[in-house]
């Protein structure tokens, strides 16, 4: 039974580990997981509302504005029929701020957890991803529920993509003291 | 006169009570006000500027961007005679994240304190409002002026609505060190 | 060579400087430099994409979002053989968000550095510009590389200004711990 204090078994390990940093005399959380970020297709879940073009804006061109709403799971494969992989949403925006690469986007979302003792918890993100670098990082800037006074960092890579379709992988690290 | 030593004739108590966390050695504040947000009427205090309508787009439809300037009083009735009820603005924006229900938004605003000891000093909000939910809450990550280095949440509820227009309840906690 | 370690000669003083603050024993840290903010001219930096007429609106109109992508540098003057100058960019979004006087604006952006020792790491940014005051002050509500778990303030003073182009003067201030 000890691991389930947190979560059933296979969550345990995938979503969240407390550890003591010693230097600072403060506890850290490490969480890691999934996004699943889709501008095409039939799971659409990323849509351009503003830009040069209004909603019809390329969002590889600068001052484009994404509207999101994406999964954040345990393990990086979608499937309707695996329920217990969604973790919670991600709803927010990201802007195109490059005009020379299009490649760079103002990050502001909310994680919103959805699962367990979690449940209705957030983190709040800002920072700068560019897309295409191996290694991102962006700001845990607050947090609610749980996570009041969190502030940090998610370390992003990409764990896979196809097209304008990607999964990101999101590495947080937090306090909440 | 119980009573009065929270809600005293103006500002100086009414809004702002400190009080110290044992646990962490910590001080805190706690704040309790009204925001007034309008998308209808002659008051109007939000509007809609982007979306897949652009500036005629739909707040409850996903997508929609509103920018805000609402009023932040002590007492939840605005009226012009009540002068003294105004404590400051929030400005910034709501976008709908909610393709299923509508009713989520993320809200990025700052809160312009304009009376007295706080005038010019800020807050600044970042959270998911989940609108028709009994309590919600946003994360405080920063702040400003004499309310620099603040981090902490905001529990809201809903004190009135009428149609589009409502009155939430906001009850801000934070530390400053 | 000493001084070339961090930055020749005047920048080092200029952009970096690190204290400790007793009352709290928590260290801070300081910088000081300019952004170059464009909204008309051959070396535009700052465009609008939303607004109450989308992509045309007026900057100086409530509900203008306006997206941008400004130089941060050492010295106010921007020349192109003065490579030396630029420390980074500023990436984001300002709002204007007052219906009545049209120079409020929510600021939400990341400072990228991109020289030397602090090459990659940001600092995120959230707050209020009210154009025309002698003195405005952002929130620095997280960072990320050097600056992870950042939080302070921008103190911000114009530089100068040529119609609708400004040179802000950024006083940041920040802990880290």
């Amino acid at each position: 039974m000890g691991s389930g204090l947190l979560f059933p078994a296979m969550a345990t390990a995938t979503l969240v580990i407390v550890f003591v940093q010693a230097a600072a005399g403060q506890s850290e959380m490490n969480m890691l997981f999934y996004m699943t970020d889709n501008l095409t297709g039939s799971s659409e879940t990323a849509f351009p509302v503003a830009g040069f073009n209004g909603s019809s804006s390329d969002p590889g061109k600068f001052g484009t504005l994404v509207i999101i709403n994406d999964a954040i799971t345990k393990r990086p494969e979608i499937t309707k029929s695996d329920t217990d992989n969604l973790v919670g949403r991600a709803q927010g925006t990201y802007i195109n701020t490059n005009p020379v690469t299009g490649l760079d986007f103002l990050m502001l979302f909310t994680i919103i957890f959805q699962n367990m003792e979690y449940n209705g918890s957030t983190l709040q993100i800002q920072g700068t991803e560019t897309f295409g670098r191996p290694q991102r990082e962006y700001a845990v800037v607050g947090g609610t529920g749980k996570f009041r006074f969190a502030r940090g960092h998610v370390v992003c890579t990409t764990e896979s993509s196809s097209g304008k379709n990607a999964v990101p992988r999101f590495n947080i690290t937090f306090r909440t003291n």
